[in-house]
């Protein structure tokens, strides 16, 4: 039969990397042994560590025994990946790019107006946003699908984090400032994590945190928008919920402006419905795509012939026309906003990384292709930086612009080239005409907008699967509604850093039983039916035991024999203490100390400790700590059952 | 045969908690099933992790089912230990408690004084620092060998961070002032952590990284000792090896003061071989304890008889007489000195932590009686808040006293009683006495008791178990003597934490082979005996599958299947792609969605994706996730051995 795990395995003791060899006896019973493992190479074994955290893509690989030449060209292709790509480019392909590229603009122009206002700067950063940065990518970003530009909730919170700092009215000037320092340096964090390949750091944030974050900020972005479709004048700054629905309840008794909230609702319902129906059918994706814009042109020609704008229907009234203007000179480089702008900066750059992560991970593995996330970094750096010098806030990938992308059939980076030109053209030519557009149709916009990030069958599934992880999620949701998207981010990290420590200070124990009539032991607890053997007890130790846990670990199992010896006091007295070693991928020195320890309390009680099935690493350093020789080699068995073979063999064979 | 683990086991769907049925059948080749696993209640899963996390040692057990009188009595034991001991105290108890008690008090008279030094303060804050918190110990803690009082590293740490706010010399009384209200804070710490039960967040501070640490400490304070030894005026304030080595070289040219060196050197050799025949037997254990007090006896006398102070040889000249006045309100409670007394005193007071319930719980291990970690808490931080309301500073266990009370016979922390009377009449006697008492000779007690401190032994033993745990080791001791005590900490919490992160981060994988004659699949880089199954590529995670790792652990597997086509191109196609899960003992929202993209990209190379060896967890969350369905039911499978027997029959059967 097959199933049998165990052999007769013995290595050779002196000789590194020698064959091991085998034997295996047919005498049953049969008891296998566990030799010591052949001794690793120091230096390879810390070359692989550290090759495994930072270079596990294996970067390096194409460049391995190439030319210097050759190795210059593939220096350059890794760093602008276009150059891999553009000589199959064609002409089909450029078809499905240009479709895909005027609708990501026509999508993108109204967004860019409204997010810009979420970040307190006037409408044309947002258009400049989505020039320069979408251009730079599309030299350097490895990401086929992604649509590059300012999105709602790093829009949000550069804009909380600013207006702490600086008015954004009253200090205008050093307030656009401050954004392009922070722009900087968000740029200069997610070029460094790119370059020093530091990339899994971001791997932190847990995806059920990235949920309960990204819909509690919509829900406030949303909420935000309240002044723009009520056309209130005194609105809060604050971003909290109570504060918000306060100011919407005290602006009633001033009245709220009918025919600014008549336009904002009938168009919110109008994108709704587009919304809707190109969730329904697939291949209505653009009546979604194309809504915004429509709803733009209807209502600002509407509120030109009509004049509403003198009825109180607030409007845009200016944008500034032309190309973005240089803002090297204004980036602070000393200064006490320096300090200032940086710590924005990487809160910004790391949640605008993590969102473009998610986008380039997700449409790569929807088309099969692969994505160097370290390398994607780089790019984002590099476009962020650019266009910080270039009057842009932070631009990152956008969910819904990249899932837009990706059903207009774009097949490159040119798609974005194409939306970056067409951005240009506007910005040349039809910003005057978004005069009389009405603030209540941008703010339709961006609350259809943010819908899509509420994931309320990602939030069912947390808790249907993980409590805990639902939990982190809830944290981060409120976190954000109720205090503030800084605090909501703070909740969000804690509870995933909490999460991890957990994991490593109290794993799981069971006392295992054995099934009846097999060789397999269980968990007591969740198969009824094991039975434990009289006189042994059988532990699994669910986790590596490090320092972190080794001392609760050696105390569970104690009060385990404690409470097996008050429970069950018709029974023997418990002789052998049976540790099964399966799951400990790892040990470290405390943790081995905890082992000696465990030793020396059982011994006073007159029991026996046994280890069993240790894994490779875990072997090798308990030899080296003396401990096998401490126990005694004949106590390490490959198997629970070839253990209690040995020491209560009438139940094993029962 | 009795090593085969498996079984055809299914278990019952609707019922939980229901008895699983368990079926075997003999027909062979057979493959066994893992069905559903019942249901976990919800509410019971997160009693029980909130249970092991916080009270894991089961605190309230005594306390069940009593009625209320004796549940008062019973908490007014939990909280004062001593009434639960003191009525079984006899004659004889005491008779070893007297001696041990008399042996630690005449070791740390002297001790004491050189470390108020250490702290910057006064000679008698160290005696008051013996007097009260032992006392108060004695009634609320659980160790019966811990020897209380000032210690050389916590000493330090205190005076290297109030001298980095205060001048311990111009602002002597604010400084005083600052040191009780650090002790304050440092007693709230201890007394919280150990009320709301979150000991285990010491246990995040590895033994590896307390070892280099510890290491480091008892460097750079010996090296601070060479001020009173060479009897120099000028020296740096500055605690890392270059300063102070700079400092002694260059008072070289003044002229060092040939009698103070005599005096210290000679009863410094004196104190070493004292200590060195203590170590060689163990029953001459008195001697290097009653050394220290015939040192200071003898020089004292020579200095008074010699009168060598005129000579430049720095006395002591001052110990205030009388019993410690109290400090209540001397305690920064508002001011700018709040937060900085806050800070400190959190950080002392943590190490203070480590340091005594490291040897609470080795002594408790040595006598086999039980400590509760989170009462010990509440003791510390009880007797460190009543000192710093009676002019003590930070106390906690010392290592080389508790070791000699061990040694000396103490039975109960009647001992600590004795010490701190004697140390009583000391202040109200004898201080008087100590006019004369060289400050060399303490720099030599000191030199001598921290020598104990660097464990090179422990050193060693990390770098041949764990070379990871050496770095850690190194990288604080270094900090500890090149940089300064609290960097040294620093980078010693940083690696601690950084080593939980990696684990997490990137754990381990490895390709499996089938060991000939056998069904067991191991590592084939470990076995180089071990062969593939041609078309099945066999892959073992071994970690938790996290947010944390998740994405890592799905391209990893990726990686393998790439590498494995690329490197076997005669090899026929890889068809199935078995994932053993043995090691996999927990599985989060995350890791399910990296299982899913594994899935599907897999599917595009059509590869078949196979599970064996789910836990119990893990397996209850991919049917929560549907991702049992998705994948099929039969491709989940109990073993490695199964799963190829069932695809690549010919090969598990050869």
């Amino acid at each position: 039969m097959s199933g049998r795990v165990g052999a007769d395995v013995e290595w050779k003791d002196s000789d590194t990397n020698s064959v091991p060899s085998f034997h295996q006896t047919d005498d049953l019973p049969y008891v296998h042994k566990v030799g010591k493992p052949p001794k690793q190479d120091l230096l390879k074994e810390i070359k692989t560590g550290l090759k495994e955290t930072f270079l596990s893509d294996d970067p390096l690989k194409p460049f391995k025994g190439q030319s210097r030449k050759k190795k210059l060209v593939l220096g350059f292709q890794t760093l602008f990946p276009i150059l891999g790509w553009v000589r199959d480019y064609s002409f089909s392909k450029f078809k499905g790019d240009l479709i895909a590229g005027c609708t990501i603009a026509s999508l993108c122009i109204p967004q860019d107006i409204g997010y810009a206002k979420l970040a307190n700067l006037d409408a044309q950063y947002g258009l400049y946003s989505s020039f320069v940065p979408p251009l730079i990518y599309a030299f350097m970003g490895s990401s086929r699908d992604i649509a590059i530009g300012p999105v709602a909730v790093v829009s949000l919170l550069l804009g909380t984090m600013l207006r702490e700092e600086l008015d954004p009215i009253k200090q205008k000037h050093d307030y656009e400032r401050l954004a392009f320092t922070a722009t900087f340096f968000a740029g200069v964090t997610q070029f460094t994590l790119g370059f020093f390949r530091l990339g899994f750091l971001i791997d932190f944030l847990s995806h059920a945190a990235i949920v309960g974050f990204m819909g509690g900020a919509a829900v406030t972005i949303a909420l935000q928008q309240l002044k723009g479709l009520f056309g209130i004048k005194d609105f809060t700054k604050k971003t909290d919920i109570i504060s918000v629905m306060r100011s919407v309840v005290q602006s009633a008794h001033h009245g709220w402006n009918w025919q600014t909230l008549l336009i904002g609702v009938s168009f919110l319902i109008f994108l709704l419905v587009a919304k809707f129906i190109g969730k329904k059918n697939k291949k209505l994706f653009w009546v979604p795509a194309i809504a915004p814009l429509i709803s733009v042109i209807i209502s600002t020609f509407s509120v030109f012939i009509t004049r509403a704008d003198k009825e109180g229907v607030q409007i845009v009234r200016h944008i500034e026309q032309g190309i973005n203007p240089s803002s090297a000179h204004e980036i602070f480089f000393d200064g006490p906003f320096l300090a200032k702008g940086f710590k924005i900066g990487v809160i910004a750059g790391l949640i605008a990384l993590t969102e473009a992560v998610a986008i380039g991970r997700t449409f790569a593995s929807m088309k099969d292709y692969q994505i160097d996330g370290n390398k994607e970094m780089v790019a984002l750096g590099s476009m962020n930086i650019v266009g910080s010098l270039t009057s842009c806030y932070v631009a990152t990938g956008s969910f819904s612009r990249s899932a837009v992308n990706y059903m207009a059939g774009c097949n490159t980076a040119v798609s974005n080239i194409v939306m970056s030109i067409i951005v240009l053209l506007t910005l040349y030519v039809i910003t005057p005409l978004f005069k009389y557009t009405p603030n209540a149709i941008l703010a339709s916009i961006i609350i259809s907008a943010v819908v899509g990030l509420i994931d309320l069958d990602a939030a069912i599934l947390l808790w249907k699967i993980d409590k805990f992880d639902f939990v982190a999620c809830m944290g981060a949701f409120f976190g954000v509604i109720f205090a503030s998207v800084e605090i909501g981010l703070l909740i969000a990290v804690a509870i995933s850093f909490g999460k991890i420590l957990l994991q490593v200070t109290r794993p799981r124990t069971a006392v295992l039983g054995k099934i009846p009539r097999t060789s397999v032991y269980r968990n007591v607890e969740q198969y009824l039916g094991a039975t434990r053997v009289p006189g042994v007890l059988i532990i699994r130790v669910d986790s590596a035991i490090y320092f972190s846990n080794s001392n609760y670990i050696k105390e569970r199992i104690l009060r385990w024999l404690r409470d097996e010896e008050e429970s069950f006091k018709d029974q023997p007295k418990v002789q052998y203490l049976i540790v099964d070693m399966s799951p400990v991928t790892d040990i470290d020195t405390s943790g081995i100390h905890a082992l000696e320890e465990l030793h020396g309390g059982l011994r006073k009680k007159d029991v026996q400790l046994i280890l069993t099935n240790p894994g490779q690493t875990v072997l090798d350093k308990l030899h080296a700590a003396n401990f096998v020789d401490l126990i005694g080699e004949d106590k390490i068995f490959l198997s629970v059952a070839d253990a209690v073979l040995t020491f209560a063999p009438k139940m094993e064979q029962a």
